[in-house]
């Protein structure tokens, strides 16, 4: 049976790899795994929302709301936008697949940085879109531009903070940058960590009204996976232009998102304190692998996320690394897949982190 | 900003009206609305379900196990097919969805009864594909392989039992039918109400892997929205040819069910007196509905799954009928946007089934 001939050389993306696999593949009891590759919250989900989470058992039989007002009515509030400037998604992911769906087609071009979120590359691709890349692995504006002046561009991302490499470019430069794209391009504002950036640099911070107000071609994406705890219920969003977000609407499926994952990130809004909590553990962790890396002399990035990357040069292997840790119950990230030779490790708990800095430490030599 | 024209004449898929909506708009206590309007399991949840859920907050934060290995392997000794035969989807929609990206573009023909699941033909178009209907509401295969004759077709769609009419085809006359199509052509088999239709009546029941053994061009669609209870969480399932599901998880996206969802499709599979007594207590209480439609001379259809369908002619108008039942707090699905003057019924438990009744009594005069 023949498919569409897009598929014949798609990539697959390549997720962190679950606990039971390891526990399966290497007969280790996943009680002793640690799982530091996919950044998600080492403290879990917040007790508020298991609480309201075991209360509602009774609305799994129930499809959601489609209208998703409840969520709607509290993001609008939290961002100071209108409930018709805002869209959920089953992952601030489906969002920007959504968004390419909406705007591309085989004579698009997609503009991006050289490393950056996997998904773009894949929604594209998925679409025939045309994907341009910048020179610079991290995000070079000014690489941006001069490709965006040579090829054009349909969609233009930004990852702020920037997965998986952790750098963050500053609002202004980003604001400058914007100014000169043509309001025919839609940019999307990828904010899913900015809840650490804006952390550690206000400059860093992007407000979604703010931006959406100045450059109505923009959308702002953001996620409940990372600092809100709720990476396994699937659920993120979009603030953009209500013309914007009525066209994705079309896109998107009917029951896009679960009950649940609905009623888990509307209570997950209300308890900023476990938010607050998680994120400065994070950069108090973070200091821990900064000092480590300097001891072993090896390059990072400065980062403005929940995750570090470790770049080996010729040093060492980033494959043959991850496999030892994997022997050893503990999974990061290698990024051979996005060609690099460097492992991502998700900032975890003290306790994870003492061990796996402990096992690195005895790998690394 | 101009987007894919495409979206221009996109239709948009009319969800069941929720029941916080109906509360808020007609100020009435959520506790007092009666909702049949979705198909949902009237018994809620299996309790199996409910405590398995409760035990598993702690995987919340977690993104989902994307190979899906407990739940694929639950299915596999289910349906006696490998786990590489199946695809799990948000809803089978979502892999409804994924077989037209897979399969269609602009040049693409699909086929299907005239009335049949929206989501057929809203996927159709997002892509572009020509859709070619029969001339009956209700499946007809001569006209179905009239057209395939004359149109060829892509993808054609089998809707068994068909939502939301209810009518099913014999086995025999489906495979007699399959034996006529090109393996170039994918068939997808939506068995989303087949627990249903095989418990009404043997001939019915379409057995997943003897369907794809016979035919590898075909795709057999499962949920656990309707008999399993878990409408809410998004969650369905394809069983195909391992050629064919390797090309729809090119597609997927990763990360497209949730954890939760994974669990707690997982467990309701382990209750199947769950799904009986649900079954059972359906067509048990479908009887009242048919009574009382002779009794007042109404048209309906014999339905194989847990709704039942009123034709109302020239008697009585579905739009306003559902309106004047929204006052009193009951939601039924009004078939207007499937250009029907009809209302979906999905049947109740023996409590809102009397109610329902007795409120139609008074308002079909």
């Amino acid at each position: 049976m023949k498919f569409n001939k897009l598929l014949d050389t798609m990539p697959i993306y390549e997720a962190g790899k679950p606990i039971d696999l390891i526990a399966r593949k290497y007969g280790i009891n996943k009680k002793n795994i640690i799982k530091l590759a996919s950044n998600e919250n080492p403290f879990g989900t917040s007790l508020k929302v298991i609480t309201k989470i075991k209360s509602s058992m009774n609305e799994m039989f129930r499809y959601p709301d489609d209208s998703m007002y409840e969520l709607k009515n509290s993001l609008s509030k939290k961002f100071n936008v209108n409930k018709s400037n805002i869209i959920i998604g089953a992952g601030s992911d489906q969002i920007i697949e959504i968004c390419v769906q909406a705007k591309c087609d085989k004579k698009s071009t997609v503009l991006m940085a050289n490393t950056t979120f996997a998904m773009y590359e894949i929604s594209a691709k998925k679409v025939g879109a045309k994907i341009i890349k910048t020179k610079d692995d991290e995000h070079n504006l000014e690489q941006l531009f001069d490709l965006y002046e040579k090829h054009g561009a349909d969609i233009i991302f930004l990852c702020l903070p920037n997965n998986p490499l952790g750098e963050c470019l500053d609002k202004n430069d980003v604001y400058a940058f914007l100014k000169k794209i043509s309001k025919k391009t839609l940019v999307v504002v990828d904010g899913v960590y900015q809840e650490y950036a804006s952390f550690k640099d206000k400059n860093k911070l992007i407000n979604a009204s703010d931006l959406i107000t100045k450059f109505p071609n923009c959308i702002y994406l953001g996620s409940f996976s990372k600092a809100y705890g709720l990476g396994g219920m699937r659920i993120g969003y979009g603030i953009a232009d209500k013309n914007i977000i009525n066209t994705l609407n079309k896109v998107r499926n009917p029951f896009n998102v679960s009950t649940l994952a609905l009623i888990a990130a509307n209570e997950a809004l209300k308890d900023e304190d476990f938010v607050n909590k998680t994120i400065k553990s994070n950069f108090n962790e973070m200091l821990r692998y900064e000092e480590f890396a300097k001891k072993k002399d090896i390059e990072y990035i400065d980062s403005y996320t929940n995750f570090i990357i470790y770049k080996f040069g010729n040093k060492f292997d980033s494959k043959i690394l991850s496999e030892k840790l994997l022997k050893k119950g503990i999974i990061l990230r290698d990024l051979s897949s996005y060609k690099m030779n460097a492992i991502r490790i998700t900032i975890g708990t003290n306790k994870q982190n003492t061990k796996v800095l402990e096992v690195l430490n005895k790998l690394l030599k």
